[in-house]
């Protein structure tokens, strides 16, 4: 596959990262996975647009991001994948530096690095299983940084437990999925926490709310406390990657009747809609 | 400088990162910074097995880091300073793998990389500044992983404010500084926070406490709030790097008279009569 790096599309093997790049040496970097529907790159300006807002919060150096946006849909070209499903990496690091704490001069370059990737579809329709975990993150978790040591241990664990996401628990709250948002229904309402620097403001969860918006379908934004998840009438975990799929079961509990929801199913044939309409 | 990377010893320059190290695209991995003095590794044996034990708790796969203590003393007789002081740096992460939140393959070779760099001093004698920083880093701040962006982020704020390090505030309680320890001196008695999930248990406040036992200076390991550090008879941050310094003003306040007091010399004297016996 061509990636990008740094203003030139590459082999992925002849890309050599320094080991003085500051998200090698500091995780201090943003990151952004973009779902492209045969060539078409969903919500690609949302996703530009939370990597600039990311930036600016870590206060990197840049004008625009705009450029990515040409990137990205030059990697769908470039490798032959407009008539497929893919997804496109996008990484900006502040740059490579002399290691320290401090941040590098104010002309040093980010380091910008793209790559894309065929997507290969769950088949999951009837639902997954989930697993409760502790949300040790840091207080940003708004910023998608590459800071993902909790979310990938969180992952891991959720597998080695047999089911397929773990979700996590703050001081005995629901945030989020570890690589999704959860939304909840209960009494004929999507509930599912603000966003605040608690969760990322995921660009899927913002496309469903919009959904339910439309077409009347009440939303509350609320904490959500870890027991009322077991209480909930629907469960549903959403994102770029999985779209919106049903948690039908969780720490080995069936939610419910074990089976995914009217609302899940109504939202899933809403938001098809949408990207068929791409 | 000759640097060391996965088996070899190779000019920086030459080292290449794959774009799909874990360290690179999910800050998954640890690190230890190790002084030399004048050819000797100062707490050699402890660094290593604080690295092995954030390894531990990350799930890598490994059987021991012992290797690492060759490759240190090597870099230092390959670069030629072992008449001088100088700093190793050792990172090691879970690999090269296919991006994904799921740990990779347990034969994945960890990444293993080593630098060193000479030495230079600070020439601080009369203490430092500090600004306090709100600690919005993971809660298990006692592994030291390359996640380092709030750190970064409080040292570049410290600096931008005129000081020289940044004093971690969580929930209203010091827990360290963004690269040291920080303890502080009341009625006599030295007081720092206890080695939780919130602190990095220190090599250097180690070295300190043991002092202090052997030479009966009374120890306080206990929670210090905000308004406490104010009211401080004396304040000072450890580490590696910094050793020990005096921490003469806090947020433009100075502490006590604004000068290094009593106890904090006697440490700094005591400390450097450990290094120069080495």
């Amino acid at each position: 596959m061509i990636s990008y790096f740094n203003g030139q599309f590459l082999q992925q093997k002849d890309i050599a990262i320094s080991p003085n790049d500051r998200g090698f040496l500091m995780g201090d970097g943003v990151y952004e996975v973009i779902r492209s529907y045969h060539g078409h790159l969903f919500e690609l300006d949302a996703h530009i647009e939370r990597l600039c807002d990311g930036a600016k919060a870590l206060q990197f150096n840049f004008s625009t991001f705009n450029e990515l946006k040409d990137i990205a849909g030059q990697l769908i070209l470039k490798n032959k994948l407009a008539q497929q499903d893919a997804t496109v990496y996008i990484q900006v690091t502040r740059g490579v530096a002399k290691r320290s704490h401090k941040f590098p001069p104010s002309d040093t370059p980010l380091t910008i690095y793209a790559s894309v990737k065929k997507f290969t579809p769950s088949h999951i329709t009837n639902g997954i299983s989930a697993t409760l975990y502790p949300d040790a993150r840091w207080e940003r978790c708004n910023i998608k940084s590459i800071n993902l040591i909790v979310n990938s241990m969180a992952h891991q664990y959720a597998i080695d437990s047999g089911t397929q996401e773990a979700i996590f628990i703050r001081n005995g709250y629901l945030t989020e999925g570890a690589h999704t948002n959860v939304l909840m229904v209960k009494n004929k309402t999507i509930m599912t926490p603000p966003a605040t620097n608690f969760i990322l403001d995921g660009i899927t969860r913002k496309v469903v709310l919009s959904i339910c918006h439309i077409h009347n379908i009440p939303v509350k934004e609320c904490s959500i406390a870890e027991k009322e998840l077991f209480d909930a009438d629907e469960l549903m975990i959403v994102g770029t990657t999985v779209e919106i799929l049903s948690v039908i079961m969780l720490n080995n509990q069936p939610i419910n009747d074990g089976k995914p929801g009217p609302f899940t199913i109504k939202l899933q044939r809403l938001f098809h809609d949408i990207i068929k309409r791409q």
